[in-house]
């Protein structure tokens, strides 16, 4: 048998203690209903951390350890480090899976990895959503019907600032008029990367058992499955796998260090 | 009849100014030299950018002015200054075109619009490089045979960190056993970026009347052809396309902004 | 300058036969009101070829003049021969850019372009379409705002059987309820594909201004830019790029057809 | 614990029993040794099947039970029908895993996948190729080291006439210079692609340990994990999701077929 998933919620838990009406909804942080949403599950072992917590919560060895992290903010991307962002990315270059939840498309982490504006158009008026399934062979879409009603969400519209998705699984309708890509994929270095959209922490949108089940999907999907990338390495004449013969100079000294 | 492209070459220019080799094969800078090779195209308006100038050569003034700009950085990349990769990095994503050259693979610029490690293997040695045409309709491979031949080269080979390219068109072949994607293309925001891995600085690589095409053709790929990518926009209940009541609660002010 | 693109629009041609509300929209047939669109450009020049005429109107010799291919079919895609389908099908591996509207969705050309089932929900109501670019910085949506706004279409809906895309570049939002990828695109061999869905016959679509700015930047997007790919082909040993000697045995002649 | 992955593996069986060379290497013939490859491991139940049989060895029932399908055939591509091709395409499309083998890319299944030529340049001298990893977190490169050295190979070099595909795996290099992306994915409907080029019959590929982790590793990979897509379905006005009424007039009859 296979050792479990190892999960880590991330959330930055800042409207859960500061908005009565999202207290309510969460009673527990936003993490604490996604590790409520995962921990079911046989396969996988779930722990949250939080933005208050030593070293922004994302310590060297607990990035290690994690298989697959989830990333929650909204009001204090600010606030996360350049020195927790790079670390964070490092592990997901090296092949741990990435969750990035709602207002995470605005993370400095996930600006960083796409590498582009990842700016939309919003508004926030309760309206109805309806993410539909455009790749229903997607292992994420497993146990979905043709679409998920979310009564009330905020809307999310188009043009969305990523880069074309290895893979987009969901399209959402929204009844003012918009639509959106809701749910999309990258692979970067030995990482896996999903984007899901609803989520507003106004909505009671991570206690539907559809997106509860979108969740679970996607850390099975995202879970590390090949080897880390290597880092730049420099190959030396005699090590060539068939035989050549230096011939011209060089900008490098012998242990392959630029000379400038 | 079209306005020219308005190309700019920037170039970090030090090991034409350090290593007289590099300077017997370049005595006008490498920029110069892609000056020179697409100088001759009626539709292609050239100039040149050196780090060692006003704004490390890219004021916002030049952007602006720039359809397609080419970054040529090996010995230097340390010392662009992150305010000019984000200068470069938005003007990029708003439309510019960018061809990224050689040991630019390493640079702040390439490295923060791909989002990864772009680390690579690599060998000096001299030995030779075949460049495989994988992509015979691509506008950049347009009157090529089936490959360039490069008699002394750099060997760059995989695995290339580099997120999976929307079009691979070269893969290079090494004489010392390794393969290497040596000619890509990737969208973001919208700007086209071409990455084109031939050019080791002691090798007369950009002399080559093949690779010189291959560089016009790039430009003419690269150039802006729609529009720039929104800014995040909120989009207020009244303006919705189809008419909606706003419904639930808000964790933002009344001009869209978050209120913490 | 530039030689003048040379476009075909081909049109079964059979509702406008035989439907009064539809000849009343399209007196000139459907191919009639796509040259109308085309025809006031001047890098453009046009021609109409019909499935009643001789070869189904796409005998060899107008495929090898015909740089972009328009297809529109609904109701007669069984008649189109499948010799007729393959000449089309090798001329855009070859090159040739394909343009597919609408209900081209099914016809047996995309069907074997794209190897997949093409399929898609659809409902004939009337209803509002709202066409979103997903993508601004394409050169298929240059001119464009943020959106095309048809008043009266057919719904097409997910999920929709097709490849993922290389770009995607129109979402359309139904007022029924669902989504559509309604404008992407694909390149197959050294051929540029461009598929459109709005179009149904009952409305006016195509005389949409909007709609007609798509279909002229779609022509300048997929014309032929880069030469055919090869065909397949047999490489003797003595002409290797590199010196390598045979070993081991064969199952070919020396012509290198295979011995069975 | 999961069920086992049904793995059904598909071989024409012409040359091992025409060429003693061939019988040789593979006495219970390919697809013997690679159902030994396959056999030693808990999660996959083998079975093989052979064109000789009845319904060409692939009758609905089989692939019906079948998750993931091998196909090696060199000799025999004509033999193949068309209706044979039909029903496999069609299971791919719902779901079913496809693993492509060698000269299989030229059999009409895979070009009816693909859409389009499927051609390559080839040489049989019994080269050495080297097989390298372009993609080391993909789960198809698990447990490989950076590159399969193959001491005796036939050539396949580019251009390779397939769709960009989703996800590039492996690049080969051949001693006698050319270069061929080895290993390669795509996704049709909800049918996963795997196409590996290593397997010339004349040499003992299918017996080296690295090559048959490749085998195994593309079984996981490719085995279904969504559900399958859906057939073309006519959505009633009444039964869309949002209400509307409809307006304008129709091409079909009330069951929503085409009036011609």
């Amino acid at each position: 048998m296979s050792p479990p998933i190892r999960v880590t919620i991330w959330n930055e838990f800042v409207h859960e203690r500061q908005n009565p009406e999202v207290a309510r909804i969460y009673p527990d942080g936003i993490h604490g209903a996604l590790a409520a949403a995962l921990g079911a599950e046989a396969d996988l072992a779930v722990s949250t951390a939080t933005l208050d917590e030593p070293e922004q919560g994302l310590p060297q060895a607990l990035l290690d350890q994690t298989d697959v992290l989830f990333w929650w903010g909204h009001a204090a991307h600010d606030a996360v480090h350049d020195e927790t962002v790079t670390r964070v990315q490092q592990r997901v270059l090296a092949g741990m899976g990435l969750i990035v939840l709602h207002s995470g498309h605005w993370s400095k982490l996930f600006k960083r990895l796409m590498g582009t504006t990842c700016a939309l158009c919003w508004r926030e008026a309760g309206e109805r959503e309806r993410v539909w399934v455009v790749n229903p062979g997607h292992p994420i879409a497993a146990g979905l019907g043709a679409c998920i009603e979310i009564e009330q969400s905020e809307m999310y519209g188009e043009p969305f600032g990523i880069p074309e998705p290895d893979e987009l699984v969901f399209v959402s309708w929204f009844q003012g008029g918009e639509v959106f890509r809701s749910g999309a994929t990258w692979t970067r270095g030995s990482g896996r990367i999903f984007y899901f959209s609803p989520g507003h922490e106004l909505y009671p949108i991570y206690h539907h058992p559809q997106v509860r089940r979108v969740l679970v999907n996607g850390v099975r999907w995202a879970r590390p499955q090949g080897r880390a990338a290597d880092t730049p390495r420099h190959v030396p004449v005699e090590l060539a796998r068939e035989r050549i013969v230096a011939r011209g100079g060089t900008v490098h000294d012998a242990e392959g260090r630029l000379a400038t």
